[in-house]
Formats: C-alpha cells, sequence, structure tokens
C-alpha cells in the first residue's frame, strides 16, 4: 500500500515542520500558513492531511509521544535491573539534540493545551502514559525486592514522575548546567535512594 | 508621590490583564490589542506604560516572582527549622487559586521564553534566585545539623529544584490529583528523605 504509506510520511513530515517552527519561533507562530511554508506546500495540500491546526498540533504532540516510545523499545535491556530502568528514564530526558528538541515542542504543547482544550484529550493520554511507565519501575523496585522497606508505590510514582519531568524542564531551559551526564547522576542517585544498597 | 503610585499601580493592573489573558486563551492571543481591551485602556495609552509587548511581557513575568518573594517574606515563620523549610517551599507551589494562577502563567512564560530571547534574560534572573533559595534550604539542612551524613548540597540542591517545578508543573496540569495536601506529603516526605529522623 504505497499510497497508505506516502499519507503517513507526509503527515510526519508536516509535523517535524511544525516542530522546526515551534521550536525557532515559539507557539504563537505555529499558523497552518507558517507551518505548510516550511514544509514547501500549499495550506490547500496541507488541509488534505489535517482539516485544522488542532488536528495538526494533535498529531504533533502525539508524534513525540511515539518518538519516546520507539526509543524505549529499541534499547537494549538485559543489563542488571536497576541499570536497565536507568536507561528507561533516561529516554525521558533531553541526552542529545533531537530529544531535546522533542522536549522543547513537548512543553509548548503541554503549555498549550493549559488554555486549547482541544489539545487536552491527547496531553492528558500522554501524561498518563508515562505516569504508568513509571509506576511499573517503582513496583518493579518492590517486586525484585531492591526497594527499601515499606516503600510508598503511589508517593514514589508521583515524586519519580514529578522529578522526570523538572529535569527535562531545566535541561532545556538551563542546557549549560544541566548536561546529560548531570541528568544522568541525579537519575542514579534519586533511584538508588529508593534502594537498599 | 501620588503620580508615581499611580503609575505602578496601573503597570500593575496591566500586568494583571497579561495573565488573565494567557490563563484563558493562551500565550498565542495575548497581543497588546487584546490585552489593552482586557485591562478597559486604549492601546496608545498601554504604549505610555510600556512601548512595547516584551517590556509588558518581562514586567508581567517579573511580577509573578514578587508576588512570591512577598508571600514567602510574610510567613510566620517561627516553628521547627523543617517545618518553616516546608511552609517556604509550599510557597513555590499552586496550593490555591492565586498561586495556580501564578504557576500557570510562569510556565506560559518560561515556555516562551525558549524561542524569545527579550524574555530569556528575566527568565533565567528568576531561574536562579530560585536556586539560590532552594540552595540555601539545603545547606541550612546541613548546618542545622538535620541532614543526613555526606549529603551532596549541589547535587540535593539541583533534585529539589527539580522536583518543585515539576510538582508545580503537574498541580498545574492535573489539580484533580496533584491536590494541595498532596504536594504538602510530597514536599515533606522529600525533605524528611534528606534528614536523619
Amino acid at each position: 500500500m504505497p499510497k497508505l504509506v506516502d499519507h503517513e510520511k507526509q503527515k510526519q513530515l508536516l509535523a517535524e515542520a511544525t516542530w522546526r517552527i515551534i521550536r525557532r519561533h515559539g507557539m504563537e507562530q505555529a499558523s497552518v500558513r507558517h507551518i505548510a511554508e516550511e514544509a514547501g506546500i500549499s495550506v490547500g495540500s496541507l488541509r488534505h492531511y489535517f482539516a485544522t491546526q488542532s488536528e495538526l498540533f494533535a498529531y504533533s504532540m502525539q508524534l513525540v509521544s511515539e518518538r519516546v516510545d520507539e526509543r524505549i523499545s529499541s534499547l537494549p535491556l538485559s543489563g542488571p535491573p536497576l541499570e536497565d530502568m536507568k536507561k528507561v528514564l533516561c529516554q525521558l530526558l533531553p541526552m542529545d539534540e533531537d530529544t531535546r528538541s522533542e522536549m522543547e515542542v513537548w512543553i509548548a504543547f503541554t503549555t498549550k493545551a493549559l488554555a486549547d482544550s482541544s489539545l487536552k484529550a491527547q496531553s492528558d493520554q500522554v501524561f498518563e502514559k508515562m505516569r504508568l511507565g513509571i509506576n511499573s519501575i517503582i513496583e518493579s523496585l518492590v517486586e525484585l525486592e531492591l526497594a527499601v522497606p515499606d516503600l510508598d508505590v503511589d508517593l514514589e510514582t508521583a515524586r519519580l514522575h514529578s522529578l522526570i519531568d523538572g529535569l527535562a524542564m531545566h535541561a532545556v531551559i538551563r542546557p549549560d548546567s544541566m548536561t546529560p551526564d548531570r541528568l544522568e547522576e541525579l537519575v542514579t542517585h534519586h533511584l538508588d535512594s529508593l534502594c537498599t544498597l
């Protein structure tokens, strides 16, 4: 089905054009006209793929989340469990130019979703997926008997989830001080603090 | 000097109109025209107080930070040190409608500052002030001999600062699950985890 594949490919190219505009000029400049221009197609052609700006934004937001999923799925996870958990958590942080770009766009969408109900469902869905992923890491610590006694799974899920999003935000705002090495050190330190060493 | 006082008061009213527009309609709608309309004055009059939109935004961002400072300065701090530290940290989180509004606007400005260099200096300055405040809390834990042995002050400052910003973000995105009580519980739990109990 080459037609369908092309259709999906074109949607991804438009989402990536949306990301570039948001990163370079901010959400205020991410009009359908600017995005079509950036992608090198007409507004009419863009409308063929996305009838509204909201549809394009929802798809662009979804694509960030899919890219993160793909990276996590393709991780070689075979080390000690704690090492594997650190690797997964680091995929949720801006560790290189690509992931930094994803996180910047992600923060812009999340902020926009606060005042734009058409993005809220998408934003809530990804938030919940991330919460569940982090919850399963905390549960694994308990099941594998790595965790300190009486660990409160819900509380530690909320704490780690908030910490990861805060670290992602700080790495985007302050890339000079919040380097990939520093991010890894902080994630390692936090996980270790939940474990009997 | 009634004239000067009025001038400052009017600037604050314009900043508050800016906050309301950002919360209700998002940063994209925060044009000078919309803000003047919301404040009930003409664009020409607004220009008398702020020559550019950037000036208005920088002032509005600064005012959020000043409000937080004022609240912290007026706290009755006389309890056990750890209780006082919790009180201060909770002022950095959305605990009621006013602070929730401040944090929403703050996140919108911080996001905008990523792609708008005219806001970057202001954003960096407040980030650094908050980092120093959190740093002094961690240092106090050590000086008062409350902290666990060999606490890494820099690392714990970065962790707590990221956690606080992540919690603020989650409380704004998910007010139903990240309630004031839950925020306080998480801050308490985190501080306790840094101390010998």
